[in-house]
């Protein structure tokens, strides 16, 4: 019996940003995941979690994420054999840093390095996507392709077919998270997701989805940051909807602005918040501001201050 | 009495290109509307069409587009005085073109140079939008905005806040472009509207509008005509409901598809269409596909080999 094993890490990710909903995203260096899979070629298919820890290894979808992606992975190449998967869950859950997509990101991305076949990105995304449904309910691929390739991403599909491709923005920029420390709520994403209206008129549509989000890609690739923050904070369908059921959401979001960010939204479904800092000190400064603010009307939080994040593709270790 | 006069030319342009709907449009070398402007700076605020030429002299909104957009732009800047204008119009009007988009340009271009004040160029887009309005019943930005800036662009709005930009792909590309002969439906911009489904689910709208729009400027910066070409064809909102109101839609998709087009949509609401090619030589082969499949399902058009065209603003000539 020849195991052979690699670790891969995967951070954390904050989707939407405003417009961008469902279809932008971006992984950044507040938190990471780790994902150990030793794969043994031997025996029926079998993926089972050997361990689990980091300061969430309790109470979080991320072991159940990452081994429902590593079948996925191992059901789409048509192989056999059986992997074993170590987990070490360094993203909070239910804060909207896509917890279980980077454990679902890290599984995918160490297995398929062991594997070894060629795989299509978009591909790897998608199993990914398929391992987070097991933590969200309904695949949602904008925080695992953000995890698993890094930076900025935009996922849609044309039909049947997932794309996801990563957007360079020209320009070093920094984030200022604030992370609510208040047990999360249960089925959040569920919820947050029924608060937002069913439908929506299309004219109203395509500017802001359409306009907006193409728009926020080209103010990333021109390094125009004070015009990607104005967008980030224009929404007006589905972060309109959300903001009433966050707490201190417009506190939180006038300090930042107070002390200098171009731009705030929700990350994800909530009820963390990011905001955008053209360097990292001006990101200290946002992140205490919005710390401050949070304390002032009665919550308990931490902060991060993150740049972007490498891709858990890029973040693999071959352990023979 | 000083009169100045200028002039300026402005292209055709094609709005929407699939999952672009009312926010993305690309200016082409298929056609041109001239306006020259004259403007005596004595006596009350006045615009008068002097004279009206060319092939679509007659039957155009083209010479109230012009009028209205320089009124605009005089109210706008609280000038007094006399405009005449003399419109050449090039555009056919009703087949998707952005004909009276393009007399509303060149108006605004001209007069603009002559009033020498700044004024920020997503202004004079709004301004010459308004322009447009007194044809198409209701503000559209995207096909003044194209034959204003040139080349693609894209249009939203934040708030009151008009935004316009170019998109400007990496590699030379070229269009092959039908344009049915048959006299254009009356009220066609108004119909064409009215088939559109009203509203949409609120994740079919960030995948379509969103995700593609964005994946749409993307594809062109980095100049994957592939990429685009697909998204242009994959809308699954607006085009989808237009299709079938389009007489041989689906055979000239086809023809175009067959002979290598990466991509082809409705331009604007139709009737004209507007295919994707590598090459000069490969879009003329494209458009006589075009034309042949078009001719064969019973209807008359003539085919333009077009590539991207400059803006209205650079085509300024003063005339002293």
């Amino acid at each position: 019996m020849r195991a052979v094993c690699a670790s891969a890490r995967a951070y954390s990710s904050s989707a939407n940003l405003g417009p961008g909903f469902d279809v932008l995203a971006v992984a950044h260096t507040s938190y990471y995941d780790e994902v150990t899979a030793c794969y043994n070629e031997k025996g029926d298919r079998a993926v089972e979690v050997v361990e689990v820890a980091g300061p969430f290894a309790e109470g979080s979808g991320g072991a159940a994420s990452a081994r429902r992606a590593a079948e996925e992975l191992l059901a789409k190449l048509g192989l056999r054999g059986r992997v074993e998967l170590s987990v070490y869950k360094g993203v909070p859950p239910g804060r909207g840093l896509g917890s279980s997509g980077a454990s679902a990101a890290a599984a995918v991305a160490a297995l398929s390095s062991i594997l070894g076949q060629r795989i299509a990105r978009s591909e790897l995304v998608y199993v990914a996507g398929l391992g987070e449904t097991e933590a969200a309910g309904t695949p949602h691929f904008d925080n695992v392709a953000a995890s698993l390739l890094g930076g900025f991403v935009l996922v849609t599909t044309i039909g049947n077919r997932l794309i996801a491709k990563q957007v360079k923005p020209n320009k070093p920029l920094f984030f200022a998270i604030l992370v609510p420390s208040e047990a999360p709520q249960k089925q959040k994403t569920k919820f947050m997701r029924s608060v937002i209206p069913q439908s929506v008129e299309v004219s109203l549509a395509a500017r802001n989805f359409g306009g907006k989000t193409a728009l926020m890609v080209l103010a990333l690739l021109e390094g125009d940051l004070e015009l990607l923050g104005e967008l980030m904070m224009s929404d007006e369908v589905v972060e309109r909807a959300r903001a009433r059921y966050i707490n201190c959401y417009w506190a939180v979001r006038e300090a930042a602005l107070s002390m200098g960010a171009p731009g705030v939204s929700l990350s994800g479904a909530g009820p963390s918040m990011i905001a955008l800092a053209w360097s990292e000190t001006r990101a200290s400064m946002i992140a205490k501001a919005m710390l401050d603010a949070y304390r002032e009307c009665g919550g308990e939080a931490e902060t991060r201050i993150a740049t972007l994040a490498p891709g858990a593709l890029e973040l693999v270790k071959s352990m023979g």
